[in-house]
């Protein structure tokens, strides 16, 4: 395996110090797997949490920070943690505003929160789940719990987070960002697989000419398996469906992010922007909000994930709202 | 060739139009090839440029915007752009403060800038080149013209932008930025190499169980083959040098960066980091300031780069500022 690696084992440990150490002015690490913000936020404000395995840099915990979120619990490499630990979590951030914990749609990570959140609820802590499930790949029609929760949930932290920090009350946050959680949608693709860092085994199989649109950020099947595409017709193919999920109409208000997963190249995202910009350009869809970057990553594999979002003035006023977390800063 | 493209030939206008409009509200082309402000800086401020090949995303054009540069001229995939393309952006940023021009040392871009500054010269344009060559790979005692331009350049457009904004004379921001040029250094490392997108040729060799400690970000030969080490052997083996080419004693402070140069995870660079802080803090030298991130990166090669710079008062609040650049944001 060609990492750079110690011993196995320590890898969730190591990597979050190695992150604390280098962003100590923003993030710090509490009992070991909990990162929370070094300057935490008022107490009668809203706190937003969430939960996930780590293999996934710089998700989750990279968006920790005034304006995103206030706690990311931390599994082993693409695991969940463990009730009992989000559990401490939330009692960490015990106030009368309440907690608004945000779970990707993962078996394991969903498993922990709704443990936790029945242990939370007879201690008497007010908090409420939203599950995000934007995946479109198993098809529009599929019921929500079959559709995984991908890099939209990134997006969703800065919509939530700055209605937080606005004052607003749980209910109110809770609705603003189910809204969004409503209207996004995502489609991955891979080019290549990527090796698990503790176990050594590729976590999926890829012939040489071929790629696979749909594909998990675990290496999960997608069932778009094609021979290898230009950058244009990649775009084309991924763009057309997610504006249908979305039900983007001309005059709609939309972000678009083109999230890397690891080896592909920024050039190479720019070209994929490009193209489903100008397609949502020809429909009359107003791209206000883009990015292309590295949000949630799946090791080296090569590929993306295409993120549309149909936005609410809210929304666009929460994605423009000032940020300060490591890897999403808004002035 | 695993990536996502279109006509090879299109490769660096597309991947510019994809960039501008994602990022509309910060950064425009204009003349094809060059990268501006969407918001121009006052007349009365020094104008800081660049030139440099593409391929090397989000590098350079990504840190065009408030606070760092004024203009990127971008040449074709690892190719500088040529002297007329450079003396047009010197022409647009004409000004009584003058222009700082920030030169990387790679023979193409030296010459083009040397050929720019005479022409710009004649013209009667006000220009004071900047060549960075902060690659130690060739050792402590070689030659600065026989040292390369890394990605040290990022951090110092930061401090001359940052002095820029302030209102500081060329001059004095070409004193600043000299000082910060020759208190840093950077060491690179490769784990696999990288395609040409538009040749598809692979840009350099390593065998399946080995590593490059000095590859430079074409594929230059470094001189540090060896069988793969782990993430704390290869900071220690990178570190030692570093401290040793600044001079940084017992009290100094320093800005350490992992740079990523394409396939290497973000998990990786953090256990890297820790090392190199640890290693750091051992020896009482406090880093002020890190960052563990894809600035300037070398297609889909495994690797990265190792940034160490020596500190003055000045340059602390310059990597402070507040900026706004598409891929570099401070509050």
């Amino acid at each position: 395996m060609k990492k750079f690696l110690n011993d196995p084992q320590d890898l969730t440990t190591e990597l979050l110090e190695g992150y604390t150490l280098a962003y100590a002015d923003k993030v710090r690490l509490v009992s070991e797997r909990i990162v929370v913000r070094t300057r935490p936020k008022a107490e009668d404000k809203v706190a937003i949490v969430t939960l996930g395995g780590a293999g996934h840099e710089p998700a989750l915990s990279g968006f920790v920070g005034e304006g995103m979120l206030d706690a990311s619990v931390v599994g082993d490499i693409f695991a969940a943690p463990g009730a009992p630990k989000l559990l401490e979590a939330l009692k960490m951030f015990r106030r009368d505003a309440g907690i608004l914990l945000v779970v990707l749609n993962h078996a394991g990570d969903v498993m922990s929160a709704n443990m936790a959140m029945q242990m939370a609820e007879r201690e008497g802590i007010r908090v409420k789940m939203l599950l995000t499930h934007e995946d479109i790949s198993a098809g529009l029609d599929a019921p929500a719990e079959d559709r995984r929760g991908l890099a939209g949930c990134i997006p969703l932290y800065k919509v939530a987070g700055a209605a937080a920090e606005s004052g607003q009350s749980l209910d109110e946050i809770y609705a603003v960002a189910e809204r969004f959680n409503q209207q996004m949608a995502t489609l991955a693709v891979a080019m290549s697989s990527a090796t698990h860092p503790q176990s050594g085994q590729q976590i999926s199989e890829l012939p040489d000419d071929e790629m696979e649109i749909g594909m998990g950020q675990h290496g999960e099947a997608g069932g778009g398996r094609t021979k290898i595409l230009t950058a244009n017709e990649t775009a084309e193919r991924m763009i057309a469906p997610l504006i249908q999920a979305v039900n983007a109409q001309a005059g709609d208000q939309v972000l678009l992010i083109i999230n890397g997963v690891g080896a592909t190249t920024l050039m190479e995202l720019n070209l994929v922007f490009r193209r489903a910009h100008q397609v949502l350009q020809t429909r009359g869809i107003q791209v206000v909000s883009g990015l292309i970057d590295e949000l949630l990553t799946v090791q080296e594999m090569a590929g993306f994930q295409m993120i549309l979002c149909k936005l609410d003035p809210d929304h666009v006023v929460g994605l423009k709202a000032p940020c300060d977390t490591p890897y999403w800063t808004v002035r």
